[in-house]
């Protein structure tokens, strides 16, 4: 398997965009990143969506989005793993670059949420909709039996768990692209609206309009365009049962765990080589429960952890979602997975401003399907 | 990039199949394909389907199969590609297995379009939305305006469509999982119902529930296993704009042309080594236009050639859809590039019974997804 790198990235802001179609921030971000890159065609492309057939009745997705960016007649294809749409289609793009059967493919991500659609509706098509979503519960309450599981078996708190939307609130205010700039208190988070307890509106990432994009390459690219190589130490993914009522626990995530087992072993890291990592915070509690399943903290201390600040960019000891997470910088479904290797690419460029971790060499991005029923993650290093 | 084979290949009946659900004959088809091949694991898989969203309300549909196949935590992810999803997938499987980073994947493609759908409007998803759809058009309507193109052009008759159906019924009355096992006459085709002027009920595939499954896995597995290895030596695919009216021409089909060139430069052959062919044919006209497309005839010969035999079984000159094609075989959308590609396993392998075209070493797939605005096609070849 040869050298896989990234060598462009290009984003819209996450949130709202009533002013643009799903194609519309679809070219946006892929003709940011494709400048950025700097390469003057693509051989290939992914486009990670989630249901853009139940979102804006539009399948096909991957030659919709080849017309409309004028690349036609490559070859494109639509990747759907539900919200870790984006990170599948990163991995197909880092596969067809390292079989060798292509040198640039664009991977990509999009998602139009605010269209019309009954957003809780399509979004319940990620889980089992025979033994969970006929039944009536949606993500909130998924996450929810999550949360209160890992409260009753690690003594995690409510402060704990609005740590992590501070957190990531803070971190968000200094991304120009983040759906929500603002900060908030652990008190504004502990008397937002109850959704599902013991999840607050605070606690949830919003409904967002997005899509993102990068250039995946060969080192042979990268090296004739005199791009940092940004290289891709390990592609790993897993899954588990798509129904919560089939696993053993509710308080680890296997896909997790087992995706990042494999991770760790093709990069030749451990957890503590990470300078900075994104985790899927879908919900503040699967943040939580993500860095205590990715190694970096033991299981039953995510929660102190955030509490304590040690997931913060001033601590220092692992900045967690410095791009503002899912929670404060939007989470358009399928684009949040490529948003994650972004924010990765910034970061290991040293172009990510008042987020910047200092001296960021290896950095970790964690996505997620369903309530943890697919799991894809990537490592990414520069030298 | 090194070698890929197919050992293994199973599939469900196509047709109207009420008894059972999407997750059912997706793991019988994948439970035959697995016991084929004689492998006692997988290492990863994908899944074909171009909306389980709008027919079923089910995403997320790759964790979905490994769950309910048993097979957690392997990777698993759906690919889309519309009505080519399957072809698509098979791609993906491909790569992952040239770069060196699985051993056997399955790869498969799944639809189940009876369970109460509109059918027409879910199809219609792999057009444009705003520009065709919007307005009105489906899919026979489509496929219509490309069909008069064609007679006024090259003088392509109404006769000659319907010998592309006469052929494909007797081939599929051959073949033991086709919906259509009738032998159908031209008089029977030219006085069926009316659909989009000029195409008739018996022009157009029907629609359809079925799953196939393809084991796709390194030359050292094969080995291993003792398997007659059949080679995959050529994977293309390639795109065109998504609605008609941005083409050149109606009557030629450029991401067909553009992935054949491809196809025939990877594999180092040419149209004339192909012992036999599976085409797209959802409507009789698309087989005439991708039998001249593939370059196996001349332009506006397509129709003469249908009428002439030249594509049939008997004729041994270019057999085309021996398997009965979308028409007979039946076309649940996401599984038809996966059971095109098991006719093309089950005839290097001589062991496509009553349909075998004798001493076949060579063989093409080619799958559509939409009016022509993704193409997909596998060479294999047995030694």
């Amino acid at each position: 398997m040869r050298d896989v790198v990234v060598i462009g990235a290009g984003m819209t802001k996450f949130g709202e965009l009533w002013g643009q179609s799903i194609k519309d921030i679809f070219v946006e971000a892929a003709l940011k990143a494709i400048e950025d890159a700097g390469v003057d065609h693509i051989d290939s492309m992914y486009v990670g969506a989630m249901s853009s057939g139940l979102f804006v009745g539009q399948e096909h997705l991957g030659a919709v989005m080849a017309d409309y960016l004028g690349v036609n007649p490559i070859p494109a294809t639509h990747v759907e793993s539900a919200c870790a749409s984006g990170g599948a289609a990163f991995r197909q793009a880092f596969f067809e670059v390292a079989s060798g059967a292509s040198e640039i493919v664009l991977a990509s991500g999009v998602e139009k949420m605010t269209d019309g659609a009954d957003v809780t509706e399509v979004l319940a098509t990620a889980a089992d909709q025979e033994y969970e979503v006929y039944h009536g519960i949606t993500f909130p309450g998924l996450y929810a039996l999550i949360a209160r599981a890992h409260m009753e078996q690690f003594g995690t708190t409510r402060e704990q768990l609005a740590a992590v939307a501070v957190k990531n609130h803070r971190n968000g205010s200094k991304n120009p692209n983040a759906q929500f700039r603002n900060e908030v208190t652990v008190e504004q988070v502990m008397k937002s609206t109850m959704v599902a307890d013991p999840l607050r509106l605070l606690d949830c990432s919003p409904v967002s309009d997005g899509a993102a994009a990068v250039i995946v390459a060969s080192m042979d690219v990268a090296k004739k365009l005199k791009r940092n190589p940004i290289r891709v130490i390990a592609s790993a993914q897993a899954s588990d049962t798509i129904a919560l009522h089939g696993r053993k626990t509710l308080t680890t995530l296997n896909s997790v765990v087992k995706a990042a087992e494999k991770a760790y072993k093709m990069a030749d890291k451990k957890p503590k080589d990470m300078n900075l990592v994104e985790v899927h915070d879908c919900f503040t509690i699967a943040e939580i429960v993500a860095t205590e399943d990715l190694g970096l903290f033991e299981k039953g201390k995510g929660g102190e952890a955030a509490a304590n600040g040690w997931t913060s960019i001033e601590c220092k000891m692992i900045p967690v979602n410095t791009s503002g997470g899912l929670k404060s910088k939007g989470h358009p479904v399928g684009a949040t997975g490529i948003a994650q290797i972004i924010e990765l690419y910034e970061q290991l460029n040293g172009t990510a401003g008042a987020r910047q971790v200092p001296n960021a060499h290896v950095a970790m991005a964690q996505n997620m399907g369903g309530s943890g029923a697919s799991c894809v993650i990537h490592i990414l290093e520069v030298k």
